[in-house]
């Protein structure tokens, strides 16, 4: 039993008392708390890949930060590392993979990774859960498949995924197969991670916004949505089956809400109305009431601070971010950041920002 | 004399035979005959600062493309460097700052750039026109004083542009009175394009997509705003006579159209539609119909192509961008790319695309 459900029920649409709020990154640099503990793994990959280790920074910001969701601590490239594609992250820079994946051969190599290669995700969310005692919810995640795709296909961050777009344009059904093959590793990682006990999940399309509306349709949403049907239990996967895709089977899991962020898509707002998800999250370029229009009522929104008015004096952030909940309104509303915390933002005034949010009531 | 004038008439919404077609970074990697002219030079800085060398690759893809216009061969940061803060160019990283500006003190020394403080620009200009012999216009260009504001703070490239954006929340007096420079020195600088024989201007507005659409207004628009109104001939300087900022006397320059691209600033279409520019420049993310609703019908819209179109199939090139002349109509279109070339896309396919737009009839 959670002592603390109102994210849940906002997600679902219920009635609640206050608006919640979690944060993108809420586990990261800046708290000190998680900078003590990201010393005692030799990497970034090695600590991700410590249940313990992961398991302690995923709490932290329950503690320290009074957050209504604590979201596991782990990276969405966890899934080409399955996937047999292992990366490496650069400290200051993003990540690297040393092999890339351009070719039919490359591509036939990797394999759909099951539940179980990822047990050290699953044993930090079980440690996560039972250290939590029902005090707030825990976000599982994963990234979109597209996002999957632009980084196994780049090698590492860019600013336009040319190389990965020029796979889009050149040869779409190689594409299709490798976004398949990661929509169903994915599918079979949050189908664990929500046997584990993860209790929502959010899908992160980072680089939705590279991508034209009629492609983001063919190459990302599609495969989101499959991911969706097969949380919310529906088959989902006739694509997987007709291609001979090793899946696993539909194990017995709880129909949890679905959260999609797609950044920068400003275009897809309408379409992903039809996802069978149940939360958008908006970044701060997206006006509210636009959004809530194109998206109907049928779902409800997270977000959507610039992380940067985190930098202001305390009485802009709280002007601000009141002006931000009067926008959204009382229902439907789960209250975040636009986009990750960046890690120079005072823990002070990211504390300030949730006591805003918390204390606001209309 | 022109010769070939159908981008001008394009612009001010005169009747055309064909769309006239010409593409960002043209002059550039994607050429060898660049890359030959490139070599002459120790580095990017001296090759822009060569009025010789600017010249001949601005053009080459006259000769070599067919394109409808040239572009002078240039770099929106030479605007910081003539108020006072160099920059670099590191290969494959892009611009880097030594220094940059972050106090009021720093601000204050930069000084307002005059348009002789651009000269090798201004002989750069003078010498293309000769050789061009009229025919084809020559665009002219500056960075939009928000994006080189961007650069100035951030001393970088920047996925996020925090830094930047700090200042504009922490301070944003201090903010105003930097922008405000940047636009007398920008004002001055394409008075001078003009006046040397500059045929339109472009604006680009690179970082756009970073801001809110309230940010952007004040802090980006405005100063756009104040641009397009100086060089349209009106006052549009009456800041910067109450800042006593020293601004050129207004030269007798012909009133020349002027392109903004604000590039992924889906969400000011609306509010651009106001300036006094005549030509609004699109991305790919951006829906072409929507976006003529949004403006209306009184500006030409220029775009869209995205870049990576063009490492497709010739067939599918031609397929796509008939779509796309087809989307923007007959009336009041300019055809470019979305974004800026490539420097891995084959010359073959971008001159298979420019005559794909050439050949096409309504």
């Amino acid at each position: 039993m959670l002592k603390n459900d109102l994210i849940l029920r906002a997600a679902r649409g219920e009635k609640v008392e206050r608006t919640p709020v979690w944060l993108m990154r809420q586990a990261g640099r800046i708290l000190p708390e998680y900078r003590k503990v990201r010393e005692k793994a030799k990497d970034f990959v090695a600590f991700v890949k410590n249940p313990e280790l992961a398991a302690e920074v995923t709490i932290q910001p329950v503690d320290i930060l009074g957050v209504d969701a604590a979201i596991l601590f782990s990276d969405i490239l966890v899934i080409p590392e399955a996937m047999g594609l292992p990366y490496k992250m650069i400290e200051a820079k993003g990540p690297y993979f040393a092999k890339t994946v351009r070719t039919e051969k490359e591509v036939e190599r990797l394999r759909v990774a099951v539940g179980d290669d990822l047990s050290y995700v699953t044993d930090a969310i079980k440690l996560v859960k039972k250290e939590l005692n029902g005090r707030v919810p825990l976000i599982g995640f994963s990234g979109a498949p597209w996002t999957i795709f632009a980084y196994m296909i780049e090698g590492s961050g860019s600013k336009t995924f040319s190389q990965a777009k020029k796979m889009l344009y050149t040869n779409p059904a190689l594409s299709h197969s490798l976004l398949q093959k990661i929509t169903d590793s994915t599918i079979n990682y949050l189908k664990a991670q929500v046997a584990a006990g993860a209790d929502l999940i959010q899908i992160f399309d980072s680089w939705a916004g590279v991508l034209s509306p009629e492609q983001y349709n063919e190459f990302s949403l599609k495969y989101i949505s499959q991911i969706c049907d097969a949380l919310k239990g529906n088959k989902g996967n006739k694509e997987n089956i007709k291609n001979n895709n090793p899946i696993s089977p539909i194990l017995h899991i709880p129909s949890v809400p679905i959260i999609v962020f797609a950044k920068d898509a400003f275009f897809a707002r309408k379409e992903m109305s039809k996802l069978k998800c149940d939360v958008i999250s908006l970044d701060w370029t997206m006006d509210i009431a636009e959004s809530r229009s194109l998206i109907g009522s049928g779902k409800t929104l997270q977000g959507n601070a610039d992380p940067c008015l985190l930098y202001s004096d305390k009485s802009i952030i709280k002007r601000e971010t009141e002006k931000m909940l009067r926008a959204f309104g009382s229902k439907r509303h789960i209250a975040n950041l636009g986009h990750g915390l960046y890690p120079d933002i005072e823990k002070d005034k990211v504390k300030f920002f949730i006591d805003t949010i918390k204390e606001f009531r209309f």
